[in-house]
């Protein structure tokens, strides 16, 4: 939860009228997203969100976002759409910080998941999926399996403060999956960050996926993965087969997976565990004094790396290869 | 900026039930309130903020200040208005808390401050005193003279740590203050906390006043002096005498001051300084590690006391007595 940056009415205002917006008639700085200042804005023309773009995302990375959310709404996805200033261009300047507008989308994210989330996530991620297979930009996924050593570098002295004994785990981990990282399975534009939070319902209908500031161009399977670590664990730590049954077998309705990616899905786990466990340790152990932003629990990632080395295949996950395939 | 208590769909869903709003569309934690957790939500009805009181809130108080805003705006002042539930309840329980929700007011609070906005303040202010003068319900201010020695106390040991010579000159202001703190001026319901973030404008129009958790019974004037001090000072720590006067003129055109009024301006001014110096202070002494909001400087109000002891009258804040009573 963060607003970064407190913008004023007055550069607000200047900022607003590139745009077809009509009147600015409230905003209000909202507590969500931990990279970038978002704001729910009101104006004549309707409800939008503002976002500032702060340091930690790269300025050119930002047409691939906005493309992408431009292209997959115009594909059927629903997603927040980029607003267009009378100029063509979506991305703006606002307090010195590149800024752009999207439309706002009704909807609340599940914080008790049941199994029929898990169904409707795997269906939109598919969807996403083959939606985003003619974008024609690309952008690398730099917290892939290249990017972790560098990470695990940045705390490897640290990690058994966090908890005895993780350093060496991790260290194996990583080892392991440099060495046996899958090859040659169907890659495209992946969200990469599809957590529950960015995924909106309404009543029990999935309405809208959000955040695509971390999507890149990797292994489709891989996105399946993070969602699998992201929807799929109960609060206790224990792995839900029934959810991931529901979400692989969601996915795969509209995807079938292949036997390659079927294969890859538990090393796929680990990975994206992994990932997610290195920069949590990142943020855990760099809090700045007096921060506003408190960092996410590195152990709940350990905990899942600790599941996905023991799973076998996919069956391990709540379903048979023959089922997806 | 906060948001304390993350509310699940599903407990929101069952508080709504008792309300005539349509379906829950969605709602986003917004970073406004230091002491209370605030959502926007839209539902079916239209656009609301939803508050949980958190602890520093007394919930006895409650009844106090929802039925101030619905008075308050029956009167004609813009103010949020409680929602009542069908059972004619404007106060409900969420999350173990209790928890109220108003009309979403649009509007945008003013950053840069300018003259205008003073005398429109000031005009509001006097509006508002006016409009709560037969409010029937009571509310002492815990926060006024009788409340300052403790806060002093609190913190007395540490006061040099945070500007060296802090400490002697608070205890004697708060020895001066209590030897003459004023008496017998007219009294009502005050807003007791009418900073540039509590009023939106839209354009160049005043559009609504918000936050009425200080409200209590006090001497208007004392009203009138809280406002000067939030108003009326330049980020350099200079006052500015256009800014004053504007804001003294703008509440003198809706409801005149009395001779009485106008001599103890100096010495309210004096006390609203020391009372958001204090309750700074507490608040800065005491960040608990980890914490999720960062405490306004002290220093602020110290200087603005040092202003207000060197005043003679009212003309020392930018009018003379004669053009206001």
């Amino acid at each position: 939860m963060a607003v970064y940056t407190d913008v004023g009415v007055e550069d607000l205002s200047v900022f607003l009228d590139r745009y077809d917006v009509g009147k600015l008639l409230s905003y209000k700085g909202i507590a969500e997203g931990v990279e970038n200042s978002n704001y729910l804005l009101h104006a004549e023309g309707g409800h939008f969100i503002l976002t500032l773009y702060e340091k930690r995302v790269d300025a050119g990375d930002l047409p691939f976002f906005l493309g992408l959310m431009e292209h997959l709404a115009s594909r059927g996805i629903t997603c927040p759409q980029p607003v267009k200033g009378r100029d063509g261009e979506a991305l703006g300047t606002l307090c010195g910080r590149p800024a752009a507008l999207v439309t706002f989308l009704d909807g609340m994210w599940m914080r008790k998941v049941e199994a029929r989330h898990c169904a409707a996530v795997g269906e939109a991620l598919a969807k996403l999926h083959l939606a985003g297979s003619d974008f024609p930009l690309r952008r690398a996924n730099a917290l892939s399996v290249a990017g972790w050593r560098p990470l695990f570098n940045a705390s490897a002295g640290r990690l058994d403060s966090v908890q005895p004994g993780m350093h060496d785990v991790i260290a194996a981990e990583l080892d392991t999956l440099e060495a046996s990282w899958p090859r040659g399975l169907p890659e495209g534009v992946i969200h990469a960050d599809l957590f529950p939070d960015n995924v909106f319902f309404l009543g029990d209908k999935l309405s809208g996926l959000i955040d695509f500031y971390f999507a890149c161009n990797d292994m489709l399977a891989y996105d399946v993965a993070i969602c699998l670590n992201a929807w799929c664990f109960e609060a206790d730590g224990s792995y839900n087969v029934t959810k991931g049954r529901a979400l692989l077998q969601g996915y795969a309705k509209e995807r079938p997976l292949t036997g390659a990616e079927l294969d890859a899905i538990p090393l796929l786990a680990r990975g994206a565990a992994l990932r997610f466990l290195l920069t949590r340790l990142v943020d855990w152990l760099n809090v700045p004094p007096g921060a506003l932003v408190k960092p996410k629990s590195p152990q709940e990632y350990f905990r899942k790396l600790r599941f996905h080395q023991k799973a076998q295949s996919v069956q391990d996950y709540g379903v048979a290869a023959r089922e997806l395939a």
